[in-house]
This record gives C-alpha cells, sequence and structure tokens, in this order.
C-alpha cells in the first residue's frame, strides 16, 4: 500500500497501528512468533525458548484522572508502559511483551508520532516488543497489558510478608505527589525545586532489575502508585499481618526534605505515582539487601517492620510511630492512612 | 474484611474487583497459578501444565462507538468477552484466560451484577476464567485482554490463504447490520422479524470449537467483525492475492433473505458485529470441511475462491460477482468495498 500520500481524514486503524506502533521485522525477540497484524499475537512457550511463568497485568489510564489534560505525549508514553512495567518489577518478572489499547478523539499525527516514541524508547530499553493493538476513536483512553516470564515459585507475592520481616523501599518517596501539588495550587514551589524533582511524576523509573534481584530474597512485594500507606496495606491484608511504619525515616529527595515536616509527611505516606517498590524480608537478608543496594546503585532503606494484626478490632493494620518511636496520634494517624481510591472522592 | 454493610460512596476498585468479578478460589484452572488480586497474574508455562504457544488479543470497546448507549449490562458482558473469543477463534486457539480493563462513570451494583453475569457466563462456558484487572472511573470504556493456547505452527495466520483456495465462512451473515439498522431507523421490521434475528446482534456467538477443528484444515482465518469484505481483504493484503466473491450465495438467515436484494448485499457484504469466521483452505479439504460443519452442526459455505491479484493497479484485491457470474458494474463494486473504519466517517 502507499503510505506517502496519507490522507488524514481516511487515515484508518489498520494505518495508524502501521504507521505509528509497529517496528520493522527483527529478530531481537525470537520468543515473539507473530506480532502486529493478525487476529491474536503469539508468544513461543516451547521447551526452546522457554519463557518460564507467564506473569499478566493489564492497566487502564483515562485523561483527566490519571493524567492531566494535554500531558506532554512523549513523556505520557513513557509513563503509561512504565507503570506496567512497574507491576512486572513488583513480581520480580522479566518483561515479555505487552499490548496496548488506545482511544482518541482523534487522529492527530504529531501527537501519535511523539506518544509512540516515548512508548516505544521504553519498551526497547526493557526488551519489551509491542505485540498486539486496538485503536478506536473516543475520549482518550490507554490500556496496556504486559506480560513478563517469572518462576511462579519464587515470585514475590502481596500474600507472604513474614512476621518479623523487615519493611524496605526503594529510592525516595513523595516527589511525584510534590510535583502534582504544585500543579493543583496546593502548595508552590520554586522553579529550580520544580526542574529538580518533575521527572519523577513525568518520566517515572520503573525498578524492574531491582525486582528480579529480590527474587529469594524478598518475601512480599507491591509498587508505590496510590501511595505507600494505601499499597502496604493490600500485602497486609493478603498476608494477614499488621506493620509499624516509621513515618520519618521515609527518605525523600532533599527537595521535599526541604519542606515542612507536615507535607513531608502527606507526600511520603500518601503520595501516589512513584512507582518505588515496597518489599519485605527477613531480617537475615539484610546483607544481601545492601549488597543488591551497592550493585544497582539504588537507595534501599528499611522503614519499618511486619507485626501481628492488632487485638483490638478498631485499630488499622498499620501503626506509625515518629521519630521518637512514638505511636502517632490516632486522628493524625486516621488520616494519614486514607488511601487514594478512584471511586472514592477524587484527592 | 465486612462485605455486608457496603457504603456505595466508599466502595473502593479493590471492593468492586472482589465483589463482582472474583470468583471463589477453585481448582478447575490448574495452569492458573495466581489469579485476582497481585500486581501480576501468573499462568503456567512448565511443561506439566503445557499450555502450548500463547496466543494474545486486546480489544476496547467504548459506549456510543462499538454498542449502544444504556445496552442491557447481562448481554454486554457477554458481547465484550465474545468479540475477543472469537479472535482466538480465528487462530484456531483455545480459550486460557483473560484480563479486564474497565472504566464507568459511577458505581452501579445493579449494572455490574447484570454485567459481570453475562461476562463470566460466557467465560465459564469457555473453561476461559478472569484473572486480573483494572476498575476506573470516567467514560464506559470495556478493554479485554485474551490468552488461548495454540501451536504457532499451525494456527491460523492471515498470511498463509494459497491461490486456488476455496473462501468458507460459517453460519449466515448480515442479520447484526439488519437489527442495527432497524435500530438506527434505517429501515423498519416488524417485531415477529425482530425477535427472530436480535440474538445475533445481541448474544454473538464466538466460534471457538470451528477454529481448533480447522487447525491444519484452513490456510488462513479472520473473524467477521467489521464487515466480510473488509476483513477478507486483511486476508488478501497479508497473503498478496485477490479473491473472487460470489456474493448472492452468501448465506442469510430466512429473516434477511425476506428483504431486498440490495439490502441483503448490503448486510451481508458490508455488516459487521457477526462473529462468523471467514477462512480459506484447498479444494482437496471441502470434504473434512462438510464433516467439521456435520459434527459442529454449524452450516459451512463456500463463497469465493482465491486468485491472483489482479494486475491492473486500479483494481480491487476483490472481484464481486453476481448470481449469473458475471462482474459487478464497478460503481456498484465500489460501493460494497468500503468497508466500516473507526476513523474514518461513522456508519
Amino acid at each position: 500500500m502507499n503510505k506517502q500520500g496519507l490522507n488524514l481524514n481516511t487515515l484508518g486503524e489498520f494505518d495508524l497501528i502501521e504507521r505509528f506502533f509497529k517496528r520493522a521485522a527483527n529478530n531481537a525477540y525470537p520468543h515473539i512468533l507473530l506480532g502486529i497484524g493478525d487476529d491474536c499475537a503469539l508468544i513461543s512457550c516451547s521447551a526452546k525458548d522457554q519463557v518460564g511463568d507467564l506473569a499478566v497485568s493489564t492497566d487502564m489510564l483515562i485523561e483527566g484522572r490519571h493524567f492531566l489534560p494535554g500531558a506532554g505525549p512523549f513523556s505520557l508514553g513513557h509513563k503509561c508502559l512504565a507503570v506496567n512495567l512497574s507491576d512486572l518489577a513488583a513480581m520480580g518478572a522479566t518483561p515479555v511483551a505487552f499490548t496496548l489499547a488506545i482511544a482518541m478523539p482523534e487522529v492527530n499525527t504529531k501527537w501519535l508520532d511523539e506518544f509512540s516514541a516515548g512508548l516505544l524508547a521504553l519498551a526497547d530499553e526493557h526488551h519489551c516488543p509491542l505485540i498486539g493493538g486496538d485503536t478506536t476513536a473516543g475520549p482518550l483512553t490507554i490500556s496496556i497489558t504486559i506480560f513478563g516470564r517469572v518462576d511462579a515459585t519464587k515470585s514475590l507475592k502481596r500474600s507472604n510478608a513474614k512476621l518479623g520481616d523487615d519493611i524496605w523501599i526503594s529510592n525516595t518517596l513523595g516527589d511525584a505527589r510534590l510535583v502534582l501539588g504544585n500543579i493543583r495550587q496546593e502548595w508552590a514551589l520554586d522553579p529550580t525545586e520544580i526542574a529538580l524533582v518533575a521527572p519523577r511524576m513525568h518520566a517515572p523509573v520503573p525498578r524492574v532489575t531491582l525486582g528480579q534481584k529480590l527474587l529469594g530474597v524478598a518475601n512480599a512485594a507491591i509498587d508505590i502508585s496510590d501511595g505507600l500507606l494505601g499499597d502496604l496495606s493490600h500485602i497486609l491484608k493478603m498476608s494477614e499481618v499488621g506493620a509499624e511504619i516509621y513515618i520519618d525515616q521515609i527518605p525523600c529527595s532533599s527537595t521535599l526534605g526541604n519542606q515542612s515536616l507536615e507535607l513531608k509527611r502527606l507526600c511520603t505516606l500518601m503520595g501516589g505515582d512513584d512507582y518505588e517498590l515496597c518489599f519485605t524480608a527477613s531480617t537475615t537478608e539484610r546483607e544481601k539487601i545492601q549488597s543488591i543496594s551497592k550493585t544497582l546503585g539504588l537507595t534501599l532503606t528499611k522503614v519499618g517492620k511486619i507485626i501481628p494484626v492488632p487485638t483490638e478490632v478498631s485499630c488499622n493494620l498499620i501503626t506509625l510511630l515518629d521519630e521518637d518511636g512514638q505511636i502517632l496520634p490516632t486522628e493524625l494517624s486516621k488520616q494519614y492512612l486514607q488511601s487514594f481510591d478512584h471511586f472514592k472522592t477524587p484527592n
């Protein structure tokens, strides 16, 4: 088909996928037996190309809800895939491939060029090709399903936290929330501060290698998409345990550290969109974890421990302790323990 | 967690998945190692639970574009999964599992009860469990990614049609378009007629078993979602061949057969949403195909054959012949050869 004289008014969905999202065939991914363009893609599971067990995760992102209207298409493309790679990371899985379903109000080739560039650059970095898709007209909505491989017996399940485990987080928390608050005019940062932390919101780094290295070391893991306390509580519920969190030991960037204690706590405890990993591991693994941290050049910090579920029914699964080891006043604690939820009042 | 006293205003996305979409754990699906509720689901690919190669397809359906506003939630749930099962069928794959990402403007428990009932009934019928999902607030949008297993070397690829192949279709075509036109008041059917054909639009039957039985028999296949001529042209482009279609041999229901020749041709040639299979097979396979038809109690009809690509550049890949074997006049032929496309003028 002649692609030179594309008329945008008649540019159809097959052209869109072919033109913007399909890479030239190559031999870099021998386990992808069939990619974009048929009824299904085909991933090899034969012994020769053994992909281990298959980890699958799916996500739907909507303009105005998960990202700001008019978000830059390059960073949006990056972020859409990053949040899915982050789910693989939280399982310890190695990326294999992904599919993309996208609704757009109109065919904007400049937008599509930039969006696909951001998406595919991160895909290439993680050797995770796009193998299938669907495009349609509608409010801007992006749904990605991602596949990884992992030995299921070693994968980092939410349900596997053990009493006495340390609770760790990677890197620092709270910068994405700090940036969001600035955009929403909840607070004001100066331009030099913004420049330092903006990438944390717009170009999150999925901790894929960390997740892989934690296989056989960590007991449970989750990625922090909705805020540390909310996400940790999923581990606690599924593992039927409680946790103590030393809220003033949660590492944050120097930019966030320069803000008030109140703002720092809000961002590190409840801020979403960080895509760092929260994991639990036996105290016997501390040395290994420090060694992983060194190898990756990535800070890993103990921020709490797994304890029994509080006996009083009214108690939360998470107990918050300040820098003096004192339990936080109930009201303050309650405030922090609210987590973001897409069907509750928008935050 | 106490689920009795759910407050809908605070019913969060985790509750939605748990309450409406999660089935009690059972041992019916030993190859699903981990289902809903973690960062990823896990599908076994180990030798013991060998799933063959993995076929993957993804789809996004939007209210007002792919289904009518206010569509009945039970049949909507059925249809969303049916269209994805149909993609597996067109590859000859056996369903393994699926994921669901859904945006809804509000939490309507009655709607969710019915939608999930329709969705999961069809899932159970095809032994295809829901293994993961994402729910969010937004305009009603449903994105499903489905997984099947198939031996990749035998799968029914679009690119494999051979010169001289017969072109077959399953069952009858055009009823879904006939119903849609009635709803849109393009034409008027009487209530008894509507009652006969309405299920073809609202509750399509994916031809999963047919697809499986065509492995090793058919050369190429596609499911008819956008209209016979449009979908067939994907096979032709990818196989670099042309086709002759005997347009008055395309089987239709007696209801559609009772309409004008013009309407009958429009619906059978260009009508989408039928989800029957169109496949090509060597003439040496006719007996086997008739035998499959008998076994399944499903009509399979030859409607054309694969021919070389026309030498004149201006010609279409598809040549339409009427009941006397005469090539249709160019203008009429052009009209039929337009296919539905989501970014072109809505039909």
